[in-house]
């Protein structure tokens, strides 16, 4: 299934400038960055787990947040994008 | 329907900046804003292709980039929420 992940990391701080470099780079091992703080995630539900589980011990709950989107398997029509970076079609590119 | 609109506008120039406050600004006329960069809007087709009309004359399409997730109606299962609570504008604290 398509998951997308969003994130919002207070940067006003220094240890939060080093908690969203964390959430980033561990999005990365799980999705394709689709824009600064968004990525799409093609995963089964084990994963997602998972994922959640890591990035929840890294944000500071009080002062980050973390959405997360269920778009289930028939996304392609779903999604629209506009302007610059377009994002691709992740099952395209998996490399396995 | 729900779509759920993300945008990422680069603001290393002050006419990115003032892009940046125009879109959030727009989309505040919308729908809910849930994180920095991510609004919520429940809205029919028309709504929709109005508020996408006005996004994309607004942002530079060479640097700036919006997307839409149509998330339909039954999507209260879809979307999960972890850490601070949203509705707070952060836009004016970011340290770039």
């Amino acid at each position: 299934m398509l998951v997308l992940i969003t994130y919002d990391v207070n940067t006003q701080t220094a240890a939060g400038r080093k908690r969203l470099r964390k959430v980033a780079k561990e999005c990365t091992n799980y999705g394709q960055r689709v824009q600064n703080s968004v990525f799409e995630c093609q995963m089964d539900a084990t994963k997602c787990r998972q994922v959640k589980n890591i990035l929840e011990n890294i944000i500071d709950q009080d002062m980050d947040s973390l959405r997360f989107y269920y778009l289930g398997e028939k996304y392609k029509n779903k999604v629209e994008h506009i302007g610059a970076k377009p994002g691709f079609d992740v099952t395209d590119t998996l490399i396995l």
